[in-house]
């Protein structure tokens, strides 16, 4: 059984609030990150901040159990844009950090598949020096992302906080609407904030057990193929 | 409609001929292998073959188009290691390279996400200094791993050269063995040799444009699930 779909559909996959960001100024002088910042001949600033390199730092970080893990993202962004339906333009994919930036990768933008190029990649962005090139940042809430930028016409998040479906339901549903998002959280431990469990019109748990960004992404995604008749 | 599955089953996937080997002798001396190896502060025979880095070395070599590209091993693990199957202990992964070595995981085993945690373990397994721990390294062909180690009941290849099906088709037969294998190709271009095609009792396609190994995977270890009734 599939659902009715409409030949427009575009599926909008958000990252939100994804443990990405570059070394906050609070824990520049730290020393794991002053010793990786020498290694890497880069400025603290400009470097992303990492668990495996820089765990005394996070220590020092409010929510510090969400935030450095740029892996994490990076293995998101793949699972989306690995996808047959990124490929054909049905799908694209916006990162929301927690510290309210947004990258935006143009339609159909390939992400570097090596870590370290990704690594590369989105430090630039972060400082803003990708302006008119496959990735740009903008500062902004998950709210004004979705409010302002995207407008989708319905907003999905899948959370273990949410009601219990399978990753098939989801799709059925996703797939009745021309503009649908769905919002995964792009860090490792925890839940959405409150304001960005405010802004799904329906929340869902697609397995028993809390998955890792880069599963959850690549079965909806999938689901969503499957119940386009792909 | 679910296939009966035996309680017993244990997927065995095997991401074959993969692009993952230390650098080569034949090409130590090529100079982007040498400044990767000055950086590194390694010698040029411990450090991972790398298309990222080593592009010219690569040309020098036979067949490189099916090589040096370690992070797409990477992510392929990740795929199946993230997977509830993986957790649960009802799959497991191996990683035979395109010059004849095999890592083989122990059941359970986390793969670091950060991949230069993964670069740095491959590195030190492929110099044989992880005996005895989570990670070993034996030298075999496919054909060798599949008839004296995994030895498995059925074998299907994942493969564009293969006959039509779907994932989920290809779930619905694996679901009714006790101990079958899939082999995924760990390489980015090309297909299996004819040595390994060999070894499987079926070769499906399962999507009409090539896919890379860690979106098959994910969608086949999840098709696996579904069928198991998860």
């Amino acid at each position: 059984m599939r659902a009715r779909c409409r030949v427009g559909l575009r599926l909008h996959v958000v990252l939100a609030e994804s443990a990405l960001e570059l070394v906050p100024r609070k824990v520049a002088t730290s020393p794991d990150v002053v010793s990786d910042s020498r290694r890497r001949g880069l400025p603290a600033a400009e470097i992303l901040l990492d668990r495996s390199f820089h765990h005394r730092a996070l220590e020092k970080l409010e929510d510090n159990f969400k935030r450095g893990r740029p892996d994490l993202v990076h293995e998101a962004l793949l699972a989306v844009t690995g996808s047959p339906l990124y490929m054909e333009g049905k799908a694209d994919v916006w990162v929301h950090t927690c510290v309210d930036r947004v990258l935006e990768f143009k339609p159909g933008t390939r992400v570097p598949k090596n870590y370290l190029r990704f690594r590369g990649l989105a430090e630039k962005a972060l400082r803003g020096e990708t302006k008119g090139e496959l990735v740009s940042v903008m500062n902004a809430t998950v709210k004004e992302l979705l409010k302002r930028v995207i407008r989708p016409d319905w907003v999905l998040a899948l959370t273990t906080l949410g009601k219990w479906s399978s990753f098939a339901g989801a799709a059925e549903t996703l797939v009745t609407k021309n503009e649908p998002c769905v919002m995964i959280g792009g860090f490792p431990h925890g839940h959405f904030s409150p304001g960005a469990m405010k802004l799904a019109d329906s929340a869902l748990k697609a397995d028993a057990i809390p998955l890792e960004a880069h599963v959850v992404a690549a079965r909806l995604v999938y689901e969503v193929e499957k119940h386009l008749g792909r």
